[in-house]
């Protein structure tokens, strides 16, 4: 994979870099908004733009259900059909064996879901994964992967580390038997797993480079540990990476946890904070959070940040996105979430300019003061 | 008021006139989308104007419930509110008047609401009605008025109508005496009841026209009559009412009522039709209605219609809009109202085209057969 670093900050690990994928060049640090089921909800493809997403995330396992392997085929792969352009990164379903606790049954072979549309049963193996991913069409995929919540006892957490680590090593078996199938170039992420515990996370990485992949994520974060550990884990994985790879921290996270993940050489982050915290009536701002349903609100003239650029600020006062919310409109939630996922671009766009500048840990100071 | 009619068509009663207003002109016939509680739902002001939107209409009762009248005043408007800036009509009330069958009671003085929100009760009068539209700031404000289903007895229907009048004289000395509170013109219109009773309707148009008002609503349509039924009484006004005022046809309506009414000489249109069907996924073209969630569409790569230039045809397939409405995804709703809102605007701009080159009733009779 075309994964170029460009600067990193002299004072700590955090570093600017640039991924190239055939939907387009992504500046990293790089934050995902999600779309689970191709759709990053309430948003439109041109409102993403305008926010300046650069890459977008969906999900193999929602996306396998709805619309399903035969509608993607036919439309020709997920950026047909959803009309986004841009770089598009696709989780494995990995989530979901740790989300979905009465809906599964894990095997050697891989994992039996039950769908939560309809009850129906279905076996996603390593390789299937893989197939999947071929038909949705993104630009980057992940091996299947087995997480467990933190903290897992010791042996739980090897069972999981060690049953994803021979899933990968299926995995990049069928992804070099098979090609992309729209005539575009797709990569693949392995996923370090190994709990909170490093030796295991030490044991998981060294497999995962043998095996060889276009990037690396840490997964099994973000799942019940507290922000320390949750560093210290991160650190770990990241001082262990060879630099050259793109590091992908899965899940993570709210502004803070992104901020702080950066200085510890994280390059892509996704996580559903910005959009679901969004249609909660909860907004970032560089003062701090704000509950729009507030009744504090309800005659404020000003914007929800007097200082964004966004769509939402640039024209709506938070007086009336307060009423919005009261009387349940669509149009609130939509505010919201382009209010949200413009907040997370321009910190990431910040935090590569603080990088570039060698300023990333006063940005970084700075910035956490502002979040109480 | 500032109307002018440029054409009528020489075969029919179809005219084409302008409507000025302090929020700009209005091309009539006009259909003006509904925005309830001050918001066309999941549509932004942006949006609207892309659709062509020319007007929209909000309603008297929603907003003094919410946002209320201490908010609406402290932002100077509806407009400076909810940032669209074209021109707005207000409904008085008066439909839930009827609408409300469990919440209200009718007195000689007004009308005693229950909120549908929190069950206080509430009373409006003639006057208080003005005094509501003049804090809401409505380009055009409509008197309070009293409906009944139709077909109702003859007695009920004249007891209606003139308790109509009655308030049409209080609310129109209300609005003399009082003024704009935003330094701009706010217009009145009366509104005809009369039931299905041709005699109790031209009753009522001699008595709104000796008070005398900006121009004319025909309202009690729409509310249980049949087509037929309708179309005469519209017809027995628009024959009554002074060429020189604008006509209004409240609640109508689908679009082959609306092309119905504009031969008859309405000029303008409100309904909810457009934008509650798009959320039910019913959308309009010119080969008739579709139902996005119809299983035959999945596959269907071309838009909705094919040679609609909304923003939802110029961008999506209806096969993912067929997606988004399958997985409940909200941008589906969005894009199916953009589409009826345009096919209405596009719809009445095609009628005022027609009658201009007096070839309205072609136009109708050719759009009619695409409707089944």
């Amino acid at each position: 994979m075309e994964f170029s670093i460009n600067h990193t900050d002299k004072n700590c690990k955090a570093r600017v870099g640039r991924l190239k994928t055939d939907h387009g060049e992504v500046a990293t640090p790089v934050f995902m908004p999600v779309g689970s089921i191709g759709t990053v909800k309430t948003a439109s493809p041109a409102e993403l733009g305008k926010c300046q997403v650069q890459m977008m995330l969906s999900n193999t396992y929602h996306l396998y259900l709805r619309p399903g392997l035969e509608i993607l085929k036919e439309f020709g792969g997920l950026h047909q059909f959803n009309r986004w352009d841009g770089p598009i990164l696709t989780d494995s379903g990995g989530f979901q064996v740790y989300s979905l606790e009465e809906l599964k049954n894990i095997y050697e072979d891989g994992v039996e879901f039950k769908s939560h549309w309809d009850g129906s049963a279905h076996l996603f193996t390593p390789e299937k994964v893989v197939d999947i991913q071929r038909v949705i069409g993104s630009d980057i995929m992940m091996v299947l992967d087995y997480l467990t919540g933190n903290p897992s006892e010791f042996e739980v957490a090897q069972t999981a580390h060690r049953q994803t680590l021979k899933w990968a090593e299926r995995a990049t078996i069928q992804f070099q038997k098979t090609k992309s199938l729209y005539g575009y170039r797709q990569f693949q992420f392995g996923i370090i797993q190994g709990g909170i515990y490093p030796q295991l996370r030490e044991e998981s990485i060294k497999g995962l480079l043998l095996i060889g992949f276009d990037g690396y994520a840490i997964g099994g974060l973000a799942v019940g540990e507290d922000a320390e550990t949750r560093n210290q884990i991160t650190d770990f994985c990241t001082e262990k990476l060879p630099e050259v790879f793109p590091r992908y921290l899965m899940g993570v996270g709210k502004p803070e946890d992104v901020i702080q993940s950066i200085q510890l050489g994280v390059d892509m982050f996704d996580c559903v904070v910005p959009t679901r915290n969004g249609r909660n009536g909860t907004v970032f701002t560089h003062h701090g959070k704000i509950n729009i349903r507030n009744t504090a609100h309800k005659t404020v003239k000003d914007p929800i940040d007097p200082n964004c650029g966004c769509e939402a600020c640039l024209n709506f006062s938070l007086g009336y996105i307060h009423h919005l919310f009261k009387v349940n409109e669509i149009l609130g939630l939509r505010l919201a979430t382009i209010h949200n996922i413009y907040f997370y671009m321009k910190l990431l766009s910040d935090a590569r300019d603080a990088i570039l500048r060698d300023q990333f840990i006063p940005f970084k100071n700075a910035f956490l003061k502002t979040r109480g």
